[in-house]
């Protein structure tokens, strides 16, 4: 379908999971890497046709200009694994009409890897980052190193009168992974950060200090005509400077609008630069909801692996449909939860033997987790901090993928750890204990039977953490109340949903006391992912329907019985609705039932709370029959007897 | 994380997924096939250390004694591609003790390549196959061709008695994509099938005619302890005896039981089987529900490429997991809905120089379509009926799915008959056509607004086929009333899903006058595929609540006002459920809420709704706000001018 041969400058893990894209579309791939068995040319060995004994990649480094110039030879568009390449050189083939397209473009690139001058470009386009300002002088890399140390200890004083202390001394080249960043603390600190940060070898700039409340990333797709298309907002968590999980969707109850404007701002973002390809964003969200850029990637990036299991088309993919000119592919997530966790290396294997058992752990015990997969590198050796491999997990809902990434957490803090304490590690975190588990769990013999075969799809997970919590952290279903007076009649719902495994809250919300509290609950739920909500209210009954018409989600309401008119008014209220606004209304002080729509609710998109609700009514049904034979045995006064 | 290597008989399309799956969790594999590029080999080049101009692959027929020595010297686990290996070989080689383990057992292949003995091994368990009989001598390869034609002929004459006709008759040996098997129409035709199939060279039997009504398969992996997991069920398609399309999860509306027992019975099948590994159960679903077992292949099949991008853990990786003793990954779909599409050989290259262009004509397609994706399997040019690779489409609903397959399967027809014809593929089905659209649809500049960001979420299709059609072929909703009197009423519910594209039925069914059609019409509607219905009725109105009984689904309740009551009657027969079964009650004759609601319950699982149902609340709100702003400037009597 495409005979165009793609070359990429570097073969690391994120070029192996290119060409793993390139292959299902068989597209032929030559990369440039020093490693002979780099991780991409591992699952890409091309032999030479003059010679088969040699590869059709280039060994080498991708900053020499005649390696560079080599792949170009080969190959009729030019893509990157990492930014840090020599742009001049990319720029020097494609202006020598030795490769035909080159993407990002190296105006691109070069821009990218001077951090102040993305900054500046961001600015002027009026996207938000933090306030900075140059430390010394505006060059990328001084030519008088002692002169520029010393401007720059001036420019660190200057920026601290602005932006206060503490504040983030920056390399504006050769940074990622938190490498080239200096936290000044106090004026005083500004000789330690020049210091480290190349002593005037490499131009410096300051940035104030921005107390983030969560890192968001967003990759975004380009085409070489600009159309941008977005992949859903993520929280990253990193871990000494480094990417340890990716979760998505971005949650985040203060402000529904956040993962939108994430999505906004990284397609501007993208917008203004050159080239094909795809791009990371990586922003802080403030407390008060505003959102700033902090870096952004000319390439696939960690925090956009999750991709490949959990959107609809991979990163990857897409990175190469958009460099080919082809039609970039749905960036939506294809599952309701994803995660990703990094596998890193926790140890030096020439410090630990069990350098790589250790590091495998989690690999191990996701093994036994439905809907993990493990994605090791094929990096030979294992240094501390290495990217070895990544686990993703998706989930139909975030409560159950926070169970089913609790193994896996589990397990690479037991890790850490046994690499920390030098102890090893128990024996279920070795593969050979994961195929000892796997042998003994399924040693029991076959019984075919629609109770075994309902428990082979995928078990819900997870319960509600004790018997009756009220604050499950990742609830599908809210119930909510206007007093605790209500509490008696609406506890059937919450046992309910305890007893379909649902995970769920319950808290008090009055329409008429608390009207601040229903509006932000109301219009939080959905994007602190609830999927439903019940309401129980008396009398005027409000509640129900105000909520209703704060949220998109069904909203069940449950009249409460009052003192007077039976509840007729409660249910009055709550079912007689204007057009626009529905409320599910059931009986009145039937709160079972409540719970039981609630499932029935989530049954409509997850067929194993469909199966348990088919069961739940075989069981009304058997009780029913039992009681038949029962009449029928003990005559009709047995229930007199009772 | 795993240090045993794996070697694999066969190095196609099947070993080229299988390669995939194992490299990402860096599990070395040797391939033996005769093609020194064979599909599998060229993502899985590995020099010989001795020798870097070989491979460490050998190069050889899989029936090949000596070459699967070769193999099994080099590996700890043998495992096959296709079952038409030399079954004797490989156990051969595993007394010998030259590999440790072969995968599924020698005794299981050589069992499942006679499909004869197959069958007898099946039935012998307890097992549905459609009846057979031996046609001559029950020998697999007759000593005296001439004699056993002879004995077959009388053969198939009294099994015409037994059967009638059609009858099926079938090779024992060597028998796949419809090759082996013969339809003899009338007994005159028994010596045309005789020599069709081998003409007395090979051992031979009759099958009894089955009409099915839907092909089915199921993959299910075996651990080599005997636990077994079965993947859902699919509906499988064919054209001209080879696998054109994989519909999961399988829709019977007449028996909700179907896939369930489908399952039941392929695990139970596979368990009987020795050794580990991935398994096909191919089935026959017959008018009355009946389920019968046509074949099974030991081994990752066709029918489950799908798993790749649907299932928690594809067929591939668990093959994988499975021959070495890990622990087995999930089998659920991870997604609503999935289709795959064979991309077969159109015409023979040496007779049609645009045979490749035409054959990819559907990859080409899908490239525009959200949640597809292209697996091409690098065969070097092109033969009519050859795999060449496959689409898989993902979506969240039947609707969508079949939506997203139309582009695709159009471009096949329109390419099979460009074949047929020998005229050209119309351009925006060439890879350029392709090129030139994707950048023409992007050359708009850029401009970031809610509206865009919100439509780069794929949009949702398809919508209603004609302005108010009431019965879509894949309906999520269902819209049911007593009599034709209520449609007045019920109206609005249609309009609204209509306006939000969400795809329904509307029909009558009465739950006093037609109890049986109310109960077939209940009891299906999950299985089919739906996921809300909305009941409307007056009076003693036990239609919702009779209907909610019968299903696990959410069930909206209209109260249909009558020529008494007010519709208080309607209101309280709907909503005062007993405990267990609930009815989303709305307001009086409001059926504009009904599909409302229907809609928010889709919304709790797919967030294109829910932006819908915000953007229309949104909507609402600003229709008052433009009433006030008429207030103050036109006075208060402008409601009553108007």
């Amino acid at each position: 379908m495409e005979s165009r041969v793609v070359g990429v400058l570097g073969a690391g893990q994120l070029g192996r999971m290119f060409v793993e894209a390139a292959s299902r579309l068989n597209v032929q791939v030559r990369l440039l890497d020093a490693g002979q068995s780099a991780p991409a040319k591992q699952i890409c060995f091309v032999p030479s046709a003059s010679n088969p004994a040699q590869s059709e990649h280039v060994d080498g480094s991708f900053a020499d200009p005649e390696k560079i110039k080599q792949l170009a030879e080969k190959v009729d568009v030019l893509t990157i694994e990492i930014e840090h390449v020599d742009a001049r050189q990319l720029q020097a083939v494609l202006d020598a009409g030795i490769v035909k397209e080159v993407h990002p473009l190296p105006a691109t690139i070069a821009l990218i890897q001077d951090k102040y001058a993305q900054k500046k470009h961001l600015i002027a386009h009026g996207l938000p980052v933090a306030d900075f300002v140059s430390v010394g002088s505006e060059s990328a890399l001084p030519k008088d190193p002692a002169a520029a140390a010393k401007e720059q200890l001036e420019g660190v004083a200057a920026a601290g009168r602005s932006f206060g202390f503490p504040l983030m001394l920056k390399s504006r080249t050769q940074a990622y992974d938190g490498k080239g960043n200096f936290v000044v603390k106090e004026g005083g600190k500004a000789i330690e950060g020049i210091e480290a940060l190349g002593n005037g070898t490499r131009g410096l700039y300051a940035e104030k200090w921005a107390p983030f409340v969560k890192e968001v990333a967003v990759m975004v797709v380009r085409s070489s005509t600009g159309e941008v298309r977005a992949y859903p907002a993520v929280e990253t968590v990193h871990r000494d400077n480094i990417c340890h999980t990716v979760i998505a969707p971005l949650r985040y109850g203060k402000d529904a609008t956040v993962g939108q404007r994430a999505r906004e701002i990284a397609e501007k973002a993208v917008a203004t630069f050159g080239g094909a390809g795809v791009f990371g964003v990586e922003l802080f969200l403030m407390e008060d909801g505003e959102l700033l850029i902090n870096e952004i990637a000319p390439r696939p990036h960690n925090s956009g692996h999750y991709t490949i299991e959990a959107a609809e088309t991979s990163q990857y993919e897409n990175h190469l449909r958009a460099i080919l000119g082809l039609p970039l592919g749905g960036t939506a997530l294809k599952v309701p939860a994803t995660c990703m966790v990094n596998i890193l290396g926790l140890a030096d294997l020439d410090k630990d033997k069990d350098a790589i058992l250790k590091t495998m752990a989690p690999a191990v015990a996701s093994l036994t987790v439905p809907g993990a997969t493990v994605h090791l590198y094929g990096k030979v050796g294992c240094r501390k901090g290495r990217k070895m491999g990544h686990i993703t997990v998706v989930a139909q809902s975030d409560a159950e993928l926070h169970a089913r990434m609790e193994p896996i957490l589990h397990a690479l803090e037991t890790a850490i750890e046994a690499a920390q304490n030098g102890s090893s590690l128990p024996k279920a975190l070795l593969p050979e204990g994961a195929r000892e588990a796997a042998q003994a769990s399924s040693s029991s013999s076959f019984s075919s039977s629609a109770q075994q075969t309902l428990d082979s799809l995928s078990p819900i997970t997870p319960t509600q953490p004790s018997s009756l919590d009220f604050k499950h952290p990742h609830p599908l279903v809210g119930i909510i109340m206007g007093s605790d007076s209500d509490l008696p009649v609406m506890l059937p719902a919450a046992q309910h949903l305890k007893r379909f495994n649902v995970p769920f809250e319950l808290t008090i919300v009055s329409a008429h006391r608390t009207p601040d509290r229903m509006k932000a609950y109301a219009r939080s739920a959905a994007s602190r992912g609830l999927r439903c909500i019940i309401a129980g209210a008396g009398g005027a009954a409000h509640l129900p329907g105000m909520v209703a018409a704060q949220t998109v989600l069904p909203v069940v309401g449950v009249p409460v019985k009052g003192s007077t008119l039976d509840g007729v008014d409660s249910l009055h209220s709550i079912v007689q609705m204007p057009r626009g606004i529905p409320v599910a209304t059931v009986a009145i002080n039937n709160s079972t039932n409540a719970g039981l729509l609630a499932i029935r609710i989530l049954a409509a998109a997850d067929e194993r709370y469909a199966a348990m609700m088919q069961r739940y009514m075989d069981d009304m049904e058997e009780e029913v029959l039992g009681k038949v034979d029962r009449l029928s045995q003990q005559g009709w006064d047995y229930v007199v007897k009772k």
